[in-house]
């Protein structure tokens, strides 16, 4: 191999200032920016066979190391530290989201389709397990509304037309989707939340909280609903507006109203809002006040509402839906059941029902749990590995107590944190107002009016249309409106796993195109002596799905002009053996032309990979100077 | 927005040489190396509508321009330079390649499970379509070892341990097959082509020729077999060996050892090898003859087994298993029937019985036919997209002639090529050839022995073994080895569709992760006034998929240091509206914080999407000298 210009030319450094040791990052080994100088020592593998005791041992002493040990069990970071006014603001987070987490639970069972004591069933157990194992302080585990809805669909899948799968069903996803979840956690894949993008994520969002409205319209209008897409929804909508009732229509339409009212009464202050600090104590107070009622508006309406209902079932013909009775106590803590309906339906027949969903709700689970704790990470850095192994167990431990699947919610993370918590103990009192509401207060829940639910639901979730994330995108780069509405509509139109699998697959193929057609700049450049080259400068690495095309590229041009070329390797980063084996030929074919290629700036690490074909003729330089002569040399 | 350091600063240029206009080649617009300077202009609506009727109009001239014409009917480019010395070339090769392609058909239809007749079916109006419309002179349509091998796969897929699927499935497979290629020529999905890399591939042609060579062994040992993966056809092969036939043997293998020897014949040279051009005319003579019976080995070789055959017919036990009778004629000129069994199987359940086949069958035969063309494209660029559309109305015109798939054969193209091909026309000799031996010579195929076509198969493909490749791959990058085994052991033991897709899976995977983990450099470096920062630069663009990590790598770092943090941008070649949020809070962490973020040398189409969602404190330099004066001010 003629490589005189690799071996013999200086590496010219761009760095003139001092500059230590540089660190590089994790990444791959093989797409190095900066080479390590020298050649790498060749380990014989007596050498190798000798030092894997050495390495299992340091490697066992690694992963139960304190650091290691503390990545797994959070609560060892904050616990130690834990004092007065950390416990104070525990307490009064957990106690206003618990007053949240009751409404909403009961709400968000009937989004899954089952009856409202599942959401309890759902909104204790994780939270203790969160406070162990979670990462961020803001995230209460309980049902979400987007949980519920791909439940919905899951119990729905296997018979679109047909009655629900059983709750059984959904108690065996819960539990999958939580060993999923662990299983994920600890092998470390929390990469593949990094594939969802901003925009497909908005859409999906945002088509979710539009699916939600429309499922929770036929309890604001009284009548029977169904369907799982939008088309669906509508359609049965209108096919049973003829049965609308009044009296619940009304009830549902004030209390969406009230319920926006009262969430701008949180942001209210009373004073003067310029100098917060200037606040008299009775304006203190009484922004207190105004923020209590505003925080608690779920709660609060839904207790006035059910008093209205209470006295109102006097009259004969009852004025609204009612969620109707609700079985006292806490649930049977067992495993979950591995067959349904007295053993007719196997474990295997159940898997086969819930399908794909399996692997949905867990996914989908854990990049709405992620996406809230890094809304509320304040700049520190979100360890997805761990929130999937949290977010596991929490399912796990969940599905022991008859829980459909459900992660950090949203709408309660901004309580929490607005409501000053501390540490993730703050689940701990929602999770005893919980268990409280089920052991004494189910009787009085009979007579809240569904209406009032749907009220509850639509109100958080209409601010999920994220429709001002349009204008930025469309500033900041058009066409990543394609993956965000495509998914959408997706989302809309087609069960939901196929809606965001439509968005992350566009995603997913712009990747490739861009790694598959990389932009190449071509120049003609003269050397001060005055000779003519073209310079053909590649922006990416070359790997076989663009090696090609730059082939073709570099022999047009190449063939064109008939002057030599210099290929301008600066921003190759990586290469493969499909690549040398391409640049072997793009040699062969310029040396059987008779033309001159030469390679400039191109990394140890990439001309080693060349190397290994053996091209022929293949000259790489590194010096400005030293490649002028050899262009003047042969002309 | 605060970006002075945008606005004021100027753009130093990395190059001191001369530069004529630059081009830009393709690629993705967005992902530019060097931007064009000065703002771009904007078009209103009203522009924009007014501009579509001449842009219609230039777009009906552009794609019927001369150049696009030549390019859809590559025969316009040879055809009015054809001379002499062509037609001789063409025909002498012509007849050469059809004297290899008759025994070869008739040996491949028995891999693909059909009577023999359907290999001759298929190797003559291919050649002649392909005159028109093919790009490379070298390839003559026909079956192949590959296609009949996917082919055999498929008509089993429905039914892996019943009956073969019908010849009317087989014919129905090339017309869809055809179809899908001209569909796909046509959109201009050759780059699909690009995303199966070298290792992939050999990997999958040294497991087809296995797996080809084991379902040959069958006729060596004169006995039954069966099974479309390897260990299915050895556990068939070892079940049946108690009814091993000798004289088929040892047929099989002395045609084997004769072939194999035959093929060496052809690259003897009598006389002085050095100086060729001093040979005697006996010496060349004999050189030509040589030469002549190495290449045509495999009629030769079927010939003599014929007579062979036909004299020990005699005998009452015949000796060997013979191909026996082929209906004489050519095939009926009609479109592929679109029921089978007489009306029973409708054309949704052909569809649904070919499976995927229908999508693996036209990918792979391009597959073939496009590493053809580039072997033998003598540092000329291939147009995949032409070749797609040629190909798809080769098989189109096939499936007219009850032919199952077929593509160019790497052998006989090497065949042409050696024989002096000049053009595409050679293949009209070849097309003759074998409608010749349709008409007049079918009678005698009769007394083929079987074992000899098993030696014809075996002796072509056992050279697609590529065991040679191992070494190049492991010096280059040992990690490619890995697609390339997993690509072989998967298509071995399982379906070869789902062999591919591991491999070609595990190929797209790795491309993904290194776009959501770019290498990153981290240094500390001193302004020459002696103020420290954190240098850090990553390597490559910065998407959704990578963003998340390297805001986390940024933020750690300049937590733990706690000096100004300058990215050095000039690597990023790309960005989106995800990386831009996150571009946005990192800026407003380290504002928070009250820590330096300065970007340095970011390109300004970059700078452009990041601006799009208006981050506040976000600065970018690209002097170095302004960037130093910015980090002594806040000192």
């Amino acid at each position: 191999m003629d490589n005189k210009g690799l071996t013999l030319s200086n590496r010219d450094s761009n760095t003139d200032v001092t500059s230590q040791t540089p660190q590089y990052h994790l990444g791959s080994d093989d797409f190095i920016l900066v080479d390590e100088i020298g050649p790498r020592r060749r380990t014989s593998v007596k050498e190798k066979v000798d030092s894997v005791v050495p390495w299992v041992g340091s490697r066992i002493k690694r992963t139960f190391s304190i650091r290691n040990v503390k990545k797994r069990f959070p609560i060892l970071n904050w616990a130690p530290k834990y004092n007065f006014q950390c416990a104070v603001g525990d307490l009064v987070a957990g106690i206003t989201v618990g007053l949240t987490v009751v409404p909403q639970s009961l709400a968000y069972a009937n989004i899954a389709g089952l009856p409202p004591q599942y959401g309890l069933y759902g909104s204790f157990v994780g939270t203790f397990v969160y406070i162990i194992f979670g990462t961020s302080k803001d995230v209460p585990i309980g049902p979400t509304a987007i949980a519920s809805l791909l439940t919905y669909q899951t119990l729905h899948s296997s018979n679109p037309n047909g009655p629900s799968l059983s709750p059984t069903h959904a108690i065996m996803l819960g539990f999958l989707s939580g060993l999923i979840q662990l299983i994920m956690g600890i092998a470390g894949l929390g990469i593949i939340i990094d594939f969802v993008s901003g925009p497909v994520s908005s859409g999906f969002t945002s088509a979710v909280a539009i699916l939600i409205i429309s499922s929770q319209l036929k309890d604001i209008f009284g009548i029977k609903g169904g369907g799982s897409t939008f088309p669906q929804m509508i359609d049965n909508l209108v096919t049973n507006m003829h049965d609308i009732r009044l009296s619940d229509t009304i009830l549902g339409v004030i209390c969406i109203i009230v319920l926006l009212l009262m969430q701008l009464l949180s942001k209210v202050k009373i004073g003067p809002s310029k100098t917060p600090d200037k606040y008299t104590t009775f304006e203190k107070a009484a922004n207190k006040t105004l923020w209590m009622i505003g925080t608690s508006r779920n709660a609060v309406l839904v207790v006035v509402c059910g008093i209205i209902g209470y006295y109102l079932t006097e009259a004969k013909t009852p004025y609204f839906n009612y969620i109707g009775y609700i079985p006292p106590g806490l649930p049977a803590f067992e495993f979950p059941k591995l067959q349904d309906k007295n053993g007719t339906v196997t474990f295997l027949e159940m898997i086969e029902n819930l399908g794909s969903g399996i692997l949905v709700v867990p996914l989908v689970a854990i990049l709405e749990n992620i996406s809230i704790c890094k809304a509320f990470a304040e700049g520190k850095s979100v360890d997805a590995n761990q929130e999937l192994f949290a977010l596991g167990l929490c399912s796990l431990a969940n599905s022991m107590c008859q829980s459909y699947p459900g992660n950090g919610s949203l709408s309660r993370s901004a309580v929490n944190n607005s409501s000053g918590v501390r540490t993730p103990f703050g689940g701990f009192y929602t999770g005893i107002i919980v268990i409280l509401s089920l052991l004494f207060f189910t009787p009085y829940f009979v007579y809240i009016p569904k209406a009032s639910l749907a009220a509850v639901i639509i109100a958080a979730v209409v601010f999920m249309v994220e429709v001002r994330v349009v204008k930025p995108i469309y500033r900041s780069k058009k066409s990543d409106l394609i993956p965000g509405l495509a998914t959408f509509i997706a989302c809309l139109i087609l069960p939901l796993e196929i809606g965001i699998i439509v968005g992350i697959g566009l995603n997913l193929m712009s990747i490739l195109y861009h790694a598959a057609r990389p932009k190449i700049s071509i120049e003609i450049h003269k050397t001060k002596g005055g000779i003519e080259y073209l310079l053909i400068t590649p922006d990416r690495c070359l790997i076989f799905p663009s090696v090609d095309y730059v082939r073709n590229l570099v022999t047009k041009h190449g063939m064109k002009k008939g002057i030599p070329v210099v290929i301008d390797c600066s921003h190759i980063y990586g290469a493969d053996f499909t690549a040398a084996k391409v640049i072997e030929v793009l040699t062969q074919d310029f040396s059987n032309r008779g033309q001159l290629l030469l390679f400039y700036n191109l990394k140890p690490s990439i001309a080693a990979i060349f190397a290994g074909v053996q091209p022929k003729n293949f000259h790489t330089y590194y010096d400005k100077q030293k490649l002028d002569e050899v262009l003047h040399s042969i002309v």
